[in-house]
């Protein structure tokens, strides 16, 4: 059998095979990225889910004159390997290899670059809009999943195109999972759609005006097989004035180019809605979908997964985990206590709550903004929401934060996971501002645990009263492998620092985890004579003027550190001390995320680029202490 | 007869009324608000389409122990006065009197504070799911604008909602407007639902649920009345699980009463669709809906408005219009600029551009998420977008600016209009935090022109291809008062700073307008001798490094000056230059907003009240002159 994949460098190719020779290609797509991501980890099921859809796309629609839009990103790999990266694409997600996304500065092809969920409907409209502005044809394609259209972006850019007559198609890549299972009333209501038994009540009116017999025979192919497929009138989507097509199976690579030419001409903002399998294809992926979003290594042939994506890792605690069975312990103890997630269970370890007291956690859906609304309305009515977020998809609820919580001073303990740069998930994700963008919020703590216990406090002391609303933010991973971790809980002072080791020649204020790699640099330094005064600063709000004052008199030289960056968070507190406090000897230098954007690899690439890994803190402090 | 107004001082004595006293009551308040606010200013036209709602809520149900949240909350002045604030009303917004919004620390009635859309919904499901875990019977009702409707926080609470069983009564108050008319599909199907003429093929499933013969009633009568009134099964709500009920005529209080107490008992998210006129009873009002929304002073007999909110003040430029014009202007020379607005053509002064060029200007309704993102798709399609966002509703698209724009190097130019105190719309509106927020985003400026010439110029020079995304941000109101700042353009160099006074003694460094009062102060202090040099830095990204070391090397006092909050803006910038450069014999105080949250009031009262009024700053500048 011929191998067609090897023959594909650009759509071009792929426009040569003849429409029959799909299917195959399609499996050979398969084989590859099963192989390859058993190698080098990567989000597997949801590209596995879209390889018919992709292959369908390339074929009937002509990038990068046309411009197909993905949205959150993950499922484009098939796009990756058939758009002139199937050979780079074996170091996916590597330190200056390709991005684990669409990047704009990657490739021609990737008309938008994503990562988070939600914006390709926005961004479709803005290239439709522009497309009718300058009266040329080129078609817009917007993907979307069912996770992604619980976000309000989504029905944000659904609205606004239904009041237009752009000229653009949304594909609703329903596999009834984000990276949970989907959750809210629309997933309920897609679920009617694609399962209702009413199918031979069929309202064809809408593909009637497709004008022709090939979609009606394709139709009554889908329905013979026993398909259930059915179009109703009462879709959100044509509540918000946008055309609605489907339900149709998305592992027919044949039918769905039919379809696809059909829809290509017609015009107005119009939407297929695509049936898919996470993982299709590949029976471990199809089996635990939750599992094999993003399965680490693992053996193609037994299924079997293989340690974390660092085979050779002592088996660490992870911070996850540490919030996870801490929360469930408060939540004994602590009646009030109520745990909120936008769509992210298992990923944060509210699971483990989520298990044993299902009644008291919310799974909201992909939906940051309602998340912390919503929290804050437990909190009005006398509970104590611990709404954990990761810190970059924080960035879509920070109004709510200022306006619905801060401002009301309402008591809400947001657990900022993925904190700091979080690795092959690259820039998007990494967890860069949020020490600064709650920095100066009023009324509001903000906190960083250095290691298991300290989290473990942190989420303890809390609860207390003399604590506002904080964000208490930690790194996504293991920490520094304390094994006893589940100590007897000890309240913590707002705003106190810990002193970790006495020097005389320099000051090290440390931020959160990173601390843990101040520490070892301490360590290290100390061998060659340099003794630093290390201290664990736990909170950047409210700040330790105590030690500051105490360091201003005493420490010509400063180092922060932080794994956030250096503009508005530590660095930036510590220097205002000192430029506005007469009698200071200090020099501030900070190390942290510097000012431009952070792209992918291991963390320990990343935090060696930005200066702040153990070595480069060595160098920082024997380059200081040497220099005065 | 008798005067109802002044027997209420709760609800409770609300309830003591007769059903048929009602529409007299709603009548007088009706007057007591018009009166009120043409001698107070305020947002008349909102507050006087929900009189009846107001009056019909606090009848049937049992506040506070019943939740009523109201969406923004300018509609809310009947719910104030029903509430024991009639008096207090006479000083709506006035400084230290009450808020202009619901805010729960002034009344234990005001269940949830808002200022920007679209909480209600994710506000009273934390209520609602909260009762239910209490198994409490206190109800909720969340009360949401057409125009709320359209941002994505209130359709993931409906999402949210619509998957739970929580016992919430959604009112969706329907007037066809939010400050301007309505925009986008769920606009088209909200008219369609209201105007069909199918009324008489009614569904009445869902009223049949309702379980007796007087809604029934209530319906004929209407369908006598000649309303067009029509359930059907394909609105967005359903579609999300919700279930729908009306639409009603919202000016009817007894019929509404009629129609909530038997809502009230029904189970399950719901919403009942209530059809009211913004501006109802008041001629001028009703007529010009957008003008109207907060008149200002006004005479009530007539209708004619008074000159803005401050008599006496002389006839200046405002900001806006400079942003209106220049933009135009600009326009027309460059053929790739296009125009965008979350729902504030008139507000912003978007509408001179649209006026002229329709097909360039895009107002997206009230979702700002979307309007960034849009922009961003604008962009990578090679239009060059002006986005204009309140700085305060911008923290709800913080993602998208981050996400969409600055990490695709993108060029976008935001103009960030209300930058910040905002006054009377106090602490929801102020906007106090884009320079911290914007300050920490890589490949982004922030700029802040001090006056009219200024803003323009940026605007201009903004299109330049050194220039990358920015932040232009400029307050609400009037500039400097110069007459002829229609000049010719003159390009200004990113990150240069412009030196206004020289001096020896100390030195000034102030960011946007807030420099006019900065430029005041120094006038005033070098009649006693007191000589300082003075810049308008312009720029906080890239920030002027060669005015930095300057003053770092020859000013002991240095003195910041912004009209934003002094944690993460230009003090912090300059602060961190000082405290990293050996050398520098600068001690910097930072004018500015403190870490607080400002309430409302006259921006002359706030600007004092924060310390850097004309007259703080001079006292600061004498204070610290002195103290060296």
């Amino acid at each position: 059998m011929e191998n067609l994949i090897k023959s594909i460098e650009s759509p071009e190719d792929l426009k040569k095979l003849r429409l029959e020779q799909l299917p195959q290609l399609c499996d050979e797509l398969r084989k590859y990225i099963i192989e390859s991501c058993s190698r080098n980890p990567g989000h597997l099921g949801a590209s596995l889910g879209t390889i018919e859809l992709t292959v369908a796309i390339h074929y009937v629609y002509d990038a990068p004159k046309d411009k197909i839009i993905w949205d959150v990103g993950h499922q484009a790999y098939a796009h990756k390997i058939l758009t002139g990266r199937r050979e780079a694409f074996l170091k996916n997600r590597c330190y200056n290899e390709l991005s684990g996304f669409p990047k704009m500065d990657e490739s021609p092809y990737d008309a938008f670059g994503t990562g988070h969920s939600s914006t390709s409907i926005s961004a479709g409209l803005g290239y439709a809009i522009a497309a009718s502005m300058r009266k040329s044809d080129d078609k817009v394609v917007a993907v979307i999943g069912d996770g992604s259209l619980t976000a309000g972006l989504a029905y944000e850019g659904m609205n606004n195109a239904g009041g237009t007559n752009a000229d653009m198609l949304i594909i609703l890549n329903d596999n009834k999972m984000s990276i949970e299972p989907n959750v809210g009333g629309l997933h309920n209501s897609l679920l009617k759609l694609t399962t209702s038994p009413r199918y031979n009540k069929l309202k064809l009116k809408a593909w009637r005006t497709l004008g022709s017999g090939a979609i009606r025979d394709a139709v009554q192919r889908f329905v013979r097989a026993g398909k259930r497929l059915v179009i109703r009138n009462s879709t959100l989507f044509q509540s918000l004035n946008i055309r609605y097509f489907g339900p149709v199976e998305g592992h027919d690579v044949i039918q769905l180019v039919k379809t696809l030419k059909r829809l290509k001409h017609l015009h107005g903002p119009r939407l297929l809605h695509v049936l898919t399998v996470k993982g299709k294809g590949y029976a471990p992926a199809e089996n635990d979908q939750t599992t094999w979003h993003a399965p680490g290594l693992f053996d193609v042939e037994t299924g079997l997964r293989l340690t974390g994506g660092d085979p050779g890792t002592p088996a660490k605690t992870r911070f996850q985990d540490v919030f996870g069975h801490t929360l469930l312990e408060l939540a004994h103890s602590n009646p009030a206590i109520v745990g909120i997630t936008p769509a992210m269970p298992t990923g944060c370890s509210l699971n483990i709550m989520m298990k044993e007291m299902p009644d008291r956690c919310f799974d909201v859906g992909i939906a940051e903004q309602h998340a912390v609304t919503f929290s804050a309305g437990l909190a009005a009515a006398g509970y104590l929401p611990y709404c954990n977020i990761y810190s970059s998809f924080m960035q879509r609820a920070y109004d709510s934060v200022i306006h619905d919580v801060a401002i009301q001073n309402l008591k809400v303990v947001f657990c900022l996971d993925r904190g700091g740069l979080v690795g092959e998930d690259g820039v998007t994700h990494h967890g860069a501002y949020d020490l600064a963008y709650f920095n100066c919020v009023p009324d509001m703590y903000v906190a960083a645990p250095m290691d298991e216990v300290e989290l473990r406090n942190m989420l303890y002391s809390a609860q207390d009263k003399r604590y506002k609303t904080i964000s208490i933010r930690y790194p996504r991973g293991t920490g520094s492998g304390i094994k006893d971790w589940r100590r007897p809980f000890t309240y913590m002072e707002p705003g106190k620092a810990r002193l970790l080791n006495e020097g005389k020649d320099i000051a090290l204020l440390s931020l959160g985890s990173a601390g843990l790699m101040g520490a070892a640099a301490v360590a290290k330094v100390a061998e060659n004579g340099i003794s630093v005064q290390h201290y664990d600063m736990r909170f950047l709000k409210p700040i330790d003027e105590d030690v500051l004052e105490h360091i201003s008199r005493n420490y010509q030289n400063v180092i922060t550190l932080e794994d956030g960056c250096l503009i508005g968070g530590l660095y930036s507190m510590v220097s205002v001390y000192m430029a506005s406090h007469p009698g200071t000897i200090s020099k501030v230098t900070g190390l942290g995320i510097p000012d431009r954007f952070i792209q992918h690899g291991k963390t320990k690439q990343l935090y060696h680029e930005c200066g702040y890994d153990t070595e480069s803190i060595v160098k920082a402090i024997e380059t200081i202490a040497g220099k005065f």
